[in-house]
């Protein structure tokens, strides 16, 4: 008999199994809130226990799902590992939703038990009756006497044999869903490993990498950047419950912790920018300070790049796990401003909305297609046909490349609107009016215009005591800006409505 | 429709049209013997005429095999990666053969051209003749004036849209075979990939690697370790035409070179430590000597670890693309002679004569399954048969593991012999004789005795000027092994009967 694995679907190895074997005294994991160290030792072992909780406390078998509700700790990744042992499915929550957005998610993935931090347990209890969960399993930020640590002391037994392939479920990620109802991607093991592979070459991930983890890990960028990577290289992963810039400038800068690798959204990087130890921060270990999730302002890349950090913009989606486009370091400074290029493994186009593949410099909508593009979502068979064609991913995002084949994000497909007959990308104007010094944060939509069909509302939060007025950001926009792109509106605001992971709600602001 | 990659195998994608595109600028392929240097994007450009070449003068399309009998030189990986776009198969042939073991190989791979290098002109025209290859296309490794050359430069139009996967063959490599005739086994763009990821992590390979590849290219450690990984990961290679220890040792000291990595069997690092440079030369540039090809004798591992360089032993072989045992340059002074570990994707078994898996301890077969384990043998269905069961490759090589799970290669399994009802490893018989101080080469086989069955006879090369005598041999053997490992025959001579990847030859060692 031949080998089988030609033509079939690749094994599912267990990484922290094997790093628990090679490597079993690094360190693997940090919780930062708890000040909690596992080496891979440790890891692979509570791993195991928690896998055999899961199974003998609540019935946790291949193809189930495991829900948890809890904010940034290494427990996720414990959980995201115990599942692979058991064949079950990972389903990260969003804690930002509301009871009635959750019931929604896990009335869908209908988990066979929730583990929710103490902090969680009214919403996770409320959850249990409404969305019908079976059990629930408490996690404790603040104590180890908890209901899950005394579920693992208690596992004991033999793990069942299960032979798992990339092609199996890995999560269920429910996508932030600036617009609709949230849909479930399924994430397979092969996804999560090809991201590995293709993020881990441009951002040089090893086992001597060492992830500062801030953004939430029922995000893509949570999980994948760069925890999942440097997992899988047995490097080490350090998990901040909170995202505080001081801390996180602190830690970067601390020899002991030896951070190479952090990634965060454009928010957290401005809100480092602003924090009064920006400037004398020692950024000189850091190998890779990735960057996506939304686009970022010029300004922003040029302020870090002053202090000799090249932030290495990213393009990505849940639906790709997430690394699609990426810039080198070496080219982040030349090339300003842009995403990158296709990872290797991975096929990107720009498709105009004729259907026909864009010129040098045209928008076009970003398709994709390869190992770490979603097989389609959960429960929903007919968003995959919206979502697909021939194997390509439609993104719904807008880009344009230049004649070097760089990619430029230039906005949410969707959000383009059209201005006596001409394009607009909101981003565009966007970066016109950050130009302003007493702008810190804006946004722009189309609204409906009867002369034009759409005219530009531009809503601005001014930097603390500026005074700012609508004429001066229109008068700056006429210098900047075809005039068709000048925004016909201009509102000033407190705050603007985002989503946990950092993008602008674009709906929510028209509603304004 | 969604997206087909989920069960089906995953596609292709060309690295080097990849790096051409993202560091155009960056060092690719250095040919040491012509001094050549290439660029990424100087790589791609000429991989692409090389293919359009094969395509349009020699008719090369897909499934076709193109064969090479070349010294090393950079214009194996050309054609390497020309053949993929073309989906051809490139077939190395092994230039140590004779013109009538080469006929059999090449009658039974059948290739569309020869690109032969004009040292091996006369060999290339009597295969034409003898196994009827269609065209030859010569290479010159002294001038550029040679027929590739021109037939690069004349190159013009569009190669093919060709779509290839993971399970599609990209080298076929006939194994060196120290028992009978030569199988061709089949090496899959996936096999060679996941290569890439298994002995990328434990050595450390990156985009800021340089690989100094010695090994013959007809060799799966030539064209696997680590070149192959480094090319995988843009770094760069380096390669070498005749392994000259002196010359490795001053490259590899050299800052300007800036070499990471180094591969070689325990013939290179053998002649390495016995040059007159060795006790000098600069290592402290090294992230990894990877050795592998031939169990190594402990006092090789020592000498070399005094001079500060912990050699990376493996375990491989041509039809597992090769690593499938690793051990962390951490672990490899404390686990000295261990081949290490089951890299990350892959398994290993060790299989007793009674089918069982071995106990800590106890020898076995090594079986191993994964990706990186070759479909089968070209034109061989029935090898397959013999060769696996349910997906494990049986690998006729003998291991035992010790308490902590570490792979100690003792020999082939084929090699052991039976002296008066006891197993007998020559591996381990070898490593005793190498301890007196006179003996440069040992190779021990077991040869057909009445009473006992079997006994051993050891064949030793006494290091030059040496004056050794089969009592002192015999001697020192009695206090280091049970009385019926002790060789019953003690034979010097000049030199030891080797293939060109440095494997003794034992079957030739019967008829001495």
């Amino acid at each position: 008999m031949s080998a089988p694995y030609c033509t079939t679907a690749v094994p599912y190895y267990d990484w922290i199994a094997s790093h628990g074997r090679r490597t079993p005294n690094k360190l693997a994991a940090v919780d930062l809130y708890r000040d909690r160290r596992l080496t891979y030792g440790e890891f692979d072992s509570r791993i195991s226990r928690a896998a055999l909780a899961l199974k003998e406390q609540f019935g946790v078998g291949q193809g189930d799902r495991v829900a948890v509700l809890a904010p940034n700790t290494i427990d996720t990744f414990e959980l995201q590992f115990a599942c692979g042992r058991l064949g079950a499915i990972l389903l990260p929550l969003n804690w930002r939703l509301t009871v009635h957005e959750l019931a929604f998610i896990v009335g869908d993935a209908t988990p066979k038990v929730l583990v929710c931090d103490r902090s969680y347990a009214t919403q996770a209890t409320e959850l249990k009756a409404s969305a019908r969960v079976p059990a629930l399993l408490e996690l404790d930020g603040e104590a180890n006497d908890s209901a899950y640590e005394k579920a693992l002391a208690a596992a004991k037994g033999a793990l069942p044999n299960v032979a798992l392939t990339h092609a199996d479920a890995m999560t269920i990620m429910y996508t932030s869903g600036t617009t609709g109802r949230p849909k479930g991607a399924i994430i397979t093991y092969g996804m999560t490993f090809w991201n590995c592979v293709n993020v881990g070459g441009p951002a040089r991930v090893s086992c001597d990498s060492v992830a500062l983890t801030v953004a939430p890990l029922f995000h893509t960028g949570g999980l994948n950047l760069f925890a999942n990577p440097c997992f899988h290289a047995g490097g080490t992963v350090l998990v901040m419950r909170n995202f505080d810039p001081g801390e996180a400038l602190d830690l970067i800068a601390d020899p002991a912790a030896g951070i190479t690798h952090f990634w965060g959204v454009p928010a957290h990087y401005l809100f480092m920018l602003q924090h009064e130890r920006f400037s004398t921060a020692d950024f000189s270990r850091l190998v890779s300070a990735g960057m996506g999730g939304a686009p970022a302002p010029l300004s922003l890349l040029e302020a870090w790049a002053k202090r000799g950090v090249a932030l290495q913009q990213g393009y990505g989606m849940t639906e790709t796990s997430p690394t699609t486009l990426v810039i080198d370091a070496e080219q982040a400074i030349l090339k300003i401003g842009s995403a990158g290029l296709p990872v290797l493994h991975t096929e990107v186009r720009l498709v105009t909305a004729e259907g026909r593949d864009a010129n040098p410099g045209e928008i076009g909508e970003i398709w994709t297609r390869g190992p770490n593009v979603t097989p389609g979502y959960w429960n929903r068979p007919e968003a995959d046909t919206s979502s697909f064609t021939d194997g390509w991913l439609h993104t719904g995002d807008a880009a344009r490349q230049d004649e070097d084949g760089f990619y430029y994000i230039v906005d949410r497909w969707k959000d383009m609107y059209i201005s006596g007959g001409e394009n607009v990308y909101p981003a565009e104007v966007e970066n016109a009016i950050y130009e302003l010094p007493s702008v810190a944060e804006v946004a722009v939509i189309g609204i409906p215009n009867e002369r034009l069909g759409e005219v530009g509302k531009a809503f601005i939060v001014p930097k603390p005591g500026a005074d700012m007025t609508v004429e001066a950001v229109t008068s700056h926009c006429r210098t900047r800006l075809a005039k068709y792109k000048v925004p016909a509106e201009v509102f000033f605001i407190d705050k603007l409505p985002r989503t946990a992971t950092g993008k602008v709600l674009k709906r929510e602001l028209r509603t304004c």
